[in-house]
């Protein structure tokens, strides 16, 4: 049986408010083991971009990355919000490393390709570099992931970090039994979006798309839960989709929905 | 004998000229062995805090670091310029690593208490973590420092890149046989501050005294050639100051500045 490792992703709505960020990175320190946190956006950087006068365009909510706004990003990602996370953890006993993709080449990428849009500098991930991670995790660091990529060619690319997280997942379930933790500001996948207490505790293949048949799944959960799939079919062990807040309940299964495949 | 390791600062003047950076990053990647660049700032901080307004107050030359600031040199130092370098290193074929202090516990520091100034957000520097630099540097990785530490309190800090570059050329004396380079605009320490043809080739203390004695020696050049003896007293080889376009020039002793004790 190999060692486990937690994956454990914050949205940027954690990352906004400052008690939710603090309790979730108290729970994060205490956590025993081999663990990587990756970190999403957050709103600081559409107000850095207002204040340099950088327009915005969205687009189905994604963020066109031109040069303007990947310097941006670039800043408040893996600047700002990675080295702030890092110095936190630090102080509550936790030695973490903060990387970007580029760093140690631990997420190579390339630039997106789409026949009709031009994302600019957005990153499809290629590959992870498992072998320094895990030297870094053997080291006890604890690894926080900020959701910049690059190509090797010397661009840097906004990459999506639920996709980090899953990619991270997937490239080190050969030498750990990962548990991936998709943490945000619901308690977990709903049967009514609106209602917090109507969590499913547990999703296999089979009850998923009933669930999907039934249409009981809210529309923006169904790209998350498909990547979960996606990711236990790729090695890992488990997927958790739940409250940032409530970390050690979701890892102990008494919060938020599990994601597995039949055994 | 003890494997050799050089420890590189580049000045912001070169970080501000691309063509000048291009061309030493190239350098920096061709170089074989160990080695950690440390950079400094550059225009781009100060560009920063004019777009978002925040006023730069600075005291005898150093930026005193307010809160903005800190927010400010924490993207620019440790986001764009530290991640920008890395990703044109990689690309180059050299597998770096950036970190700020906080990084790993890199470098810890303190808020600098000064009985009259109110530095701000600037940190001396305590401790460097030789062994996780060391087993970064064992992988082959060429370690990029951004001159950002913290306290382990939770707080990041502004500190001096000289002091970085000179401080973890210390820390890591023990381990190799470290060789201190400080690349900057000048082609090393001049006896006529305005005539590049006039850099003196090898300094021991004792021609130190005897220079600077007859005030052969720039003011604004004593306090790096203080340091640079402070460091050979700790334990460094060697200390070269030069141009950062002639790396390998300085490393094979055909440019620059080399400083010495005798021995």
């Amino acid at each position: 049986m190999l060692e486990k490792l937690f994956v454990v992703k914050i949205g940027g709505n954690i990352i906004d408010d400052d008690a939710k960020l603090a309790a979730f990175l108290i729970s994060f320190a205490a956590l025993k083991g081999k663990k990587i946190l990756v970190h999403g956006g957050g709103k600081l950087a559409t107000r850095l971009a207002e204040e340099m006068k950088v327009p915005q365009q969205m687009v189905d909510g994604r963020r066109i990355t031109d040069a303007e706004t990947l310097k941006i990003v670039t800043m408040v990602y893996a600047g700002y919000i990675n080295k702030n996370i890092v110095a936190r953890l630090q102080a509550h006993g936790s030695n973490a490393i903060g990387l970007s993709g580029a760093d140690g080449n631990a997420i190579q990428a390339h630039k997106r390709v789409h026949p009709t849009l031009d994302y600019g500098f957005v990153g499809d991930v290629d590959s992870v570099n498992a072998p320094l991670l895990k030297s870094l995790l053997d080291q006890d660091l604890a690894i926080v992931l900020a959701p910049i990529t690059h190509d090797k060619q010397g661009l840097l690319l906004n990459t999506n970090a639920d996709t980090i997280a899953q990619e991270a997942a997937k490239g080190l379930s050969g030498h750990y039994d990962v548990e991936l933790i998709y943490s945000f500001e619901k308690s977990g996948v709903l049967l009514d979006a609106n209602d917090d207490s109507t969590v499913i505790a547990s999703i296999t293949p089979a009850y998923y798309q009933q669930l999907k048949a039934a249409q009981k799944i809210f529309a923006g959960m169904i790209p998350k839960l498909d990547n979960a799939f996606a990711a236990l079919n790729s090695g890992v062990k488990k997927v958790i989709i739940g409250k940032a807040e409530q970390l050690q309940q979701l890892i102990a299964g008494s919060s938020g929905t599990t994601i597995i495949n039949e055994q």
